[in-house]
């Protein structure tokens, strides 16, 4: 499902954890936990300080300490560093951080504070790929960020050097609508930039209508079943091992991927509670039953 | 048009001016003179570090030299300074600067990331006025934060101590529609907390509507243009005096007030040029002549 010229950290399950708090600082050991457990289930990349992983929350110092942690407990798993910020400075300091730290890669997503221009997101993308000396992961999240690239900035940008992968939004969930729109977008970019799509509702669907790689929530802390749909051997099979995860999906949708798989962590013991940075907070307790509940029922050994 | 119960920092003329940058770096030197220009004038609070001020984009330590600045050149005149971040705790952190400064109020938005539950919103004004010894101003900024105060919270947050003004976001330019919605929201909120608008095309309808401040852009940087609106004997004239600045007014909704006005400070030298953080740029130079002759036509003696 993957063409050869991408590059194979950028390919297959790249796996997002949390960068879990404990009493509103950096939780060392926890994360390394979550970080020893992706290796140990065998993902294609860590992304670390992605949005799940909180990055638009920690300082600089957070941030470098994070970084420098997973790729120590990542071992030969590829790890990927977010490096987004409002202004264009701290980026460039997140960039400089993340590729002390080891980062195989980064990670940017344009977050926007005053709504940007398209301009301005492009020269972002060229002042901070100007300067990097590691591939870059080009982020569009809109729902955080509240930006949305265009298909002409998104081949514009995919042109500077070191760009390697674009994070593209939740594609549509119907597999031919999907792959049109997967093919449209190929159509605009040079070979060797592979597309990866978040979203996991429709990641089964988007894998096999051509996505290269899957930048999962889900992933990040329970990646066994995010790799049975991954590793399904055809489409409807990746599908039926998305639909088994309903439940979850629900919860996704009614109060944010972030809050679930942060209930989910700490239901685990994976996390202290109150693992999210304030004034992000856990979720109440009858929708946190509601995810034990969705937790028993998709995976009773967890 | 003021009620007597909200004190008078909370009313008339709060002037909101860039906190400019030179190579990067914030320009002590202009921004002192910014504050200056804005004592004489006369208005009746300065709002430093709010969004025209780019805190969320400045670093701590930027952050506590602008609130320091700002406090020591408006002599007498009443700061407010723009305290809000991604993270409680660097809202906290930013609270304790700005009180250290001797700022007589500080603002808040709720900027978001992932998007914040009500709950989230509230508690967050919770936290941050509980720690706090000077009054608050509510800062709904949906533009830029991304979330939006519904009345129930306005109503909720109100009650929390030291909360003392609204900054609410553009009201309707009907006259008499802008008068029923202040006269509802006016419902919900305790007497001695003030509503002040944001939004400067619609400002002297919104006084005239029953709102105590106009928190201003255009204030901040050509203040003597926006008294000549909150000065006005009536409300016609006050619609008037706006009416004369709709230049302006359109070139802000193309392109930003922020973009506006930091090419009008840059264009009569009260800052260098490039004075905005970036990925945030200046505007290309067919806007920028577009404002120098908005600017002559409206002031021809600035």
């Amino acid at each position: 499902m993957t063409r050869k010229e991408v590059p194979a950290v950028f390919t297959g399950l790249s796996a997002f954890p949390l960068t879990p708090l404990r009493d509103d600082r950096l939780d060392d050991r926890a994360y390394a936990g979550l970080i020893t457990r992706l290796v140990t289930a065998g993902v294609a990349s860590i992304g670390a300080l992605g949005s799940t992983g909180s990055y638009a929350y920690l300082s600089r110092e957070e941030r470098a300490r994070a970084a420098a942690l997973a790729v120590q407990h990542a071992g030969e798993t590829p790890v990927i560093v977010g490096i987004g910020a409002l202004r264009l400075r701290h980026v460039l300091d997140a960039a400089d951080d993340a590729q002390q730290a080891g980062a195989a890669a980064v990670l940017l997503a344009p977050m926007s504070y005053q709504p940007l221009t398209p301009d301005e997101i492009y020269r972002l993308y060229e002042q901070v790929t100007a300067h990097l000396s590691v591939p870059l992961v080009v982020y569009d999240n809109p729902r955080t960020t509240h930006v949305s690239l265009t298909d002409d900035l998104y081949a514009a940008i995919a042109k500077l050097p070191h760009v390697t992968s674009i994070k593209v939004p939740p594609l549509p969930a119907d597999p031919a609508i999907a792959r049109d729109r997967v093919t449209a977008l190929r159509g605009r970019l040079p070979g060797h930039v592979g597309i990866g799509v978040s979203g996991d509702p429709v990641a089964a669907v988007a894998l096999h209508a051509g996505c290269d790689a899957w930048y999962s929530v889900i992933g990040g802390t329970l990646p066994r079943l995010a790799l049975d749909i991954t590793r399904a051997p055809d489409a409807a099979a990746a599908r039926a091992a998305s639909d088994r995860l309903r439940p979850l999906w629900d919860l996704f949708a009614a109060h944010g991927s972030v809050r679930v798989v942060a209930a989910i962590a700490e239901h685990l013991g994976l996390t202290a509670a109150g693992c999210l940075p304030a004034p992000l907070r856990g979720l109440a307790p009858d929708a946190r039953n509601a995810v034990i509940h969705a937790l028993a029922e998709v995976d009773p050994t967890a």
